[in-house]
């Protein structure tokens, strides 16, 4: 963060003359007096207030004009902390360890308050010493995003790094991950990674690495125990199970959610219990079947986004289907209501969109359970119109699969094949 | 159903010179010969074919060019029940009964295995004799439609004639509703009829009522009794709380979402218990603050349509937020990933759409948590971009008290007071 993010002009030259910077504590007066830490601005601001954030946690604006004084209060030094040298053992299995960003590898900014991506794959590494007692790890920086920035050419370029490991000596593969859309993530890479012979494990933190409540630390360590004792392939997202910190489970990497914005028991399997229970002394499988329908590997690494999902609902304007249409998406994934419905209004452009070939798959919003477009009129419409139901696929994986089935086929009766068929546990029996 | 429905053209004649009809069993021998239901077509089908329900459950297409024989095995008979007279009984509270459709008011169609809707309200009244002895019923039928099809201006029309029976003698009054959209109108009911004196029981069944797993006739005078003893106003979904039959409940109408296709209790109260429980012998109350904030009744029956839905997802293209910003809307709700973030490849388009004036609004596609936007960096350049956070609202509610307030606000400001503003426990505390 630089010494003035966000100031400019006015304010800018104000700042530099009281010699005060980002993230110094101040006491401002002009009709009242505020003391706080100077915060940074952003791209869309004026250039005639600096912000201040409150020990209230509030920020208040201060117009440059009418501040008759600044003093300047403290200023928190900044460190950096180096790793300590990591002792390997060599007789313990090796484990990648690959960063990408998120909460895991962040630390509170304590001068505003937010968090930001400070510690990368090897510095998480270092910091939790209880890794180096179970593994003798690789740690690699892929990229430091927070999750939301991640897009399905990230998918693809983490893809391909693990397509090099498919004949390694790593037992298995941890990929710290934000979890705004960790699940979308996974969804990719057990589809295009079909029957990778060690298993990858997902794992991401909903409080950061420095926090007391974090659960940075617990995630990592059950990640990087489930891919060396869990004996099984596949690709999972661990994370905290409920608000107690005994219990980490691992999730089946097609049918997982984040379903809480805050909890660290954010995320759900879908329609069933979790596929393992990380305990402290063994790792219990609850899985019935193996994760890949697909005994041997079979990678296939492309996508193509031409793929809208569109979530109907009463209201829902038609024409933005034929807009979708006129773009050139070649696939639309609905998120209908209950058992896969849309409304007629919706009709034409269905029909539309079908003349023009495009595939077109339903889910539902409901999110838990599975489509069934016989029951009634508006399903049997649907059918007939083409739509394709998708079982009880999840929307966002869904969406994902037809990215990837679209990359990977040529025609739309290939994709339809490649989506109905199970390849990653997508469905559930 | 016409007895030739969807047939036309040569299938058509086929079908009347053999003299068989639509729901009639019958015999069909080409290569091979298929015992089944003749089924209805659909308005995309040929006049080639014609289609059998087999034993099965599946349905078998057959060119009427190679068929060689053609025998009716059995037509089943259509009858019409008539409501038998309801004795009235004037010391009963008064309740009245809107039907708008959805599986409550259908019956299965034996003859195509699909579900019909049959019943009007009177019907339904007639047909669960325990109504008559818990409430004196008017019963009236406002739609007969399925709740996919229904779209905001059916919502007014409900709201309407509402607001027409705010100062009658009814205890309450119970909507019949499918069960697909019905959160969606149970919020707008909740915005338009703020204050409204009596309350307002929507009430669904996910299995119609003719058969045996029905839980339309509990479900339903479950609603009547919450409408008459449950001493309380506002906006409530009624429906089965378990698999078993024991538990009825009353969500709130604003914060009740449709979380499975096809279980009974498939609707459920987000980030809470249900705010009553409908118990055999009496109803219990978890709700602790009253379901409207403000006391009076304060109508505003209007609507508008020009909001867009946006489920943020990675690959999501921002041309989709040009086109939605082109074609006129003044409002975008997105669903943003985790604590209320969308990718930066959005931030272009996001800031025309802030230009154009838009009102923009956050929620989150984990339904479940609050937005909370001053945690991360992304979340504080959406807030500086102008997206306003809204708090724990779950999208679909926000979508339809976006689309209420655009329709009774003159400016984005007022828009985004009336947004911020709890009117109908649509966040929690």
């Amino acid at each position: 963060m630089s010494e003035y993010r966000g100031y400019a002009g006015k304010s800018l030259r104000f700042l530099q003359e009281s010699k005060v910077k980002v993230g110094d504590t101040i006491k401002v007066t002009e009709e009242l007096t505020y003391s706080g830490i100077l915060m940074p601005r952003y791209e869309l601001s004026d250039d005639q207030h600096i912000v201040l954030k409150l020990k209230s946690g509030y920020n208040v604006g201060i117009e440059v004009g009418k501040i008759k004084k600044i003093e300047l209060i403290s200023r928190q030094k900044l460190t950096k902390e180096i790793p300590s040298d990591i002792k390997t053992n060599s007789s313990l299995p090796k484990v990648l360890l690959l960063s990408t960003g998120g909460t895991i590898a962040s630390k509170v900014d304590y001068r505003t308050g937010g968090v930001t991506p400070a510690l990368n794959a090897s510095e998480l590494n270092a910091a939790i010493p209880e890794l180096a007692k179970i593994a003798n790890i690789d740690a690699e920086v892929l990229f430091s995003e927070y999750s939301e920035n991640l897009q399905p050419e990230h998918w693809k370029k983490i893809a391909e790094k693990l397509d090099t490991c498919s004949k390694s000596e790593y037992k298995g593969i941890v990929i710290t991950h934000g979890t705004d859309t960790m699940q979308y993530t996974a969804a990719f890479l057990s589809f295009a990674l079909s029957g990778f012979p060690i298993p990858i494990a997902l794992v991401g933190s909903q409080r950061s690495s420095d926090r007391p409540s974090s659960d940075a630390a617990l995630n990592l360590i059950s990640a990087v125990r489930f891919v060396i004792e869990g004996n099984t392939k596949g690709v999972f997202v661990i994370m905290h199970h409920n608000e107690s910190d005994d219990l980490v489970v691992s999730h089946l990497g097609t049918r997982v959610r984040k379903n809480h914005t805050s909890k660290r028991s954010a995320f759900k399997t879908i329609g069933d219990d979790p596929a393992f229970l990380i305990l402290d002394k063994k790792i219990e499988k609850n899985l019935k079947k193996e994760f890949f329908q697909q005994k041997d590997y079979n990678p296939k690494l492309n996508l193509d986004t031409r793929v809208a999902l569109v979530k109907y609902h009463p209201g829902y304007d038609p024409k933005l289907i034929d807009y979708i249409i006129e773009s050139g998406y070649q696939a639309i994934i609905f998120e209908g209501t209950g058992l896969g419905h849309i409304g007629k209004t919706m009709y034409d452009s269905v029909k539309s969109a079908k003349k023009k070939g495009l595939f077109l798959g339903m889910t539902s919003q409901c999110i838990d359970g599975r489509v069934s477009m016989t029951v009634y009129e508006s399903g049997r419409d649907l059918l007939e119109m083409g739509i394709v139901p998708l079982n009880n696929m999840i929307p966002e994986t869904a969406l994902v699969k037809a990215m990837w089935a679209l990359g990977n086929t040529k025609s739309v009766d290939e994709m339809k094949n490649l989506m109905l068929e199970k390849i990653a546990s997508e469905f559930s029996d």
